[in-house]
């Protein structure tokens, strides 16, 4: 048919950001977020406005490796001429690693299947300058045996409620965590945590409530009991947004 | 002797610093340095000014993992405090990680006998934000042999005046690497080089000459030869400066 609309593409990207100096992923009124900055630039390049959704909505401070996010164009753009053209744009602290068109109604955030977070400590007495913005500091030693114990009852499918942030409005609080992995790099303690979808802040609370636990500040065998008590305030505090890195989305 | 004057006591300190945005290790006019952090906030400790001297001259940018300094005091207070005070005072950009009292004559810089450095790039089309001032990205491949085979003529004592920077004032140029230990860290190549004192940009040349052999715009075999010219422009580009990092200060 001639002289009918263009046709529209829907193009996937990974993205990685510092988020030390961003509002987060969502737009704001209080300064940059990733999805504004993407935005304006992707339109630049496509000359025409576009809504980019992302598949986590990261807080303000929360680093990314591997977020995932999807636009619509009618622009006839090559993919890698894209990718290179928003590197060109994008301020320093955020960078698209991949471009590629995909199925018209992938949705990154409906249609993911696993997200893997990574919380960072520093367990020394002093804290490193060059780790100041990627890890939280802990000055007291971390028992990571007891962090495991403490971490083992929060795998598999449960009501997870009681590590919610009191904003949270997901209907449902039910989610599956895959795996809790801790282990020891030097002078940091690596949390890596993957599941099916997380609640607000739950990576952030579980990661804060098993510090408690690496500091004999509270028994391994509380968390079980947290749990099942959907009890917020039993949790432990919320982790700081900066010890916090989303390394990637799966999809099916 | 009563009445004499208060016993003058040498403190010795170990400082990491993030060099992002300092104007290095020397006080300047055009902003704010590590010597002169130091010198305000011990100054504030122990009720005098001191004089704080370092075992290395870093440039703006360069950061620090093991920097050595010193400082003489007739204050009487014990160094786990001073250490501790200093970190609640300094900015988080730099830390002391480690402060006792040595012998009255020790000097960080005449005394040292070897430096470690460290010269990290990032080897990967895009960049990544999380690695923009710890790491000098390079989008193209870079050959690992090819490199290590360059560095090899670089090990012993040489006459390294190609590869000191236009205004170092050394009087003399001769220099001693122990070793130069290249690797690759995922997507980053780490560059080691240790040795018992170093010239001015000297780690920094190195690595930009090492580079040109990994991208094949060089070969390796023209180390020996550029080493043996005694003439920088022979050489390859300065690194630059936030891909380095002083890593420690060796003493007998």
């Amino acid at each position: 048919m001639e002289g009918g609309a263009p046709e529209e593409r829907t193009i996937r990207i990974v993205i990685e950001y510092d988020g030390s100096a961003l509002v987060g992923w969502q737009r704001q009124r209080n300064g940059p977020s990733v999805q504004q900055h993407l935005e304006e630039m992707i339109a630049r390049m496509v000359s025409h406005p576009v809504r980019v959704t992302g598949a986590s909505r990261t807080d303000a401070g929360v680093h990314a490796r591997g977020q995932v996010a999807a636009f619509r164009t009618v622009a006839r753009i090559p993919v890698d001429g894209l990718r290179r053209g928003l590197n060109a744009l994008l301020p320093p602290a955020i960078a698209v690693t991949s471009a590629q068109e995909v199925a018209a109604d992938f949705h990154p955030r409906f249609h993911a299947v696993g997200k893997h977070y990574r919380y960072t400590l520093l367990a020394r007495p002093d804290r490193v300058p060059l780790l100041r913005s990627t890890a939280w500091h802990r000055p007291r030693p971390l028992d990571l045996e007891a962090m495991s114990a403490g971490a083992a009852p929060l795998i598999g499918e449960h009501d997870f409620a009681a590590f919610r942030a009191a904003g949270c409005s997901a209907r449902t609080t039910t989610r599956r965590i895959d795996r809790i992995d801790l282990r020891r790099e030097g002078e940091l303690v690596v949390i890596d945590v993957r599941g099916n979808a997380f609640l607000r802040n739950m990576v952030r609370i579980i990661a804060g409530t098993l510090v408690e636990v690496g500091e004999g500040r509270r028994q391994a065998s509380e968390i079980a009991e947290i749990l099942t008590s959907r009890d917020r305030t039993r949790a432990g505090q919320t982790a700081p947004a900066h010890g916090l890195t989303l390394m990637s989305v799966q999809y099916p």
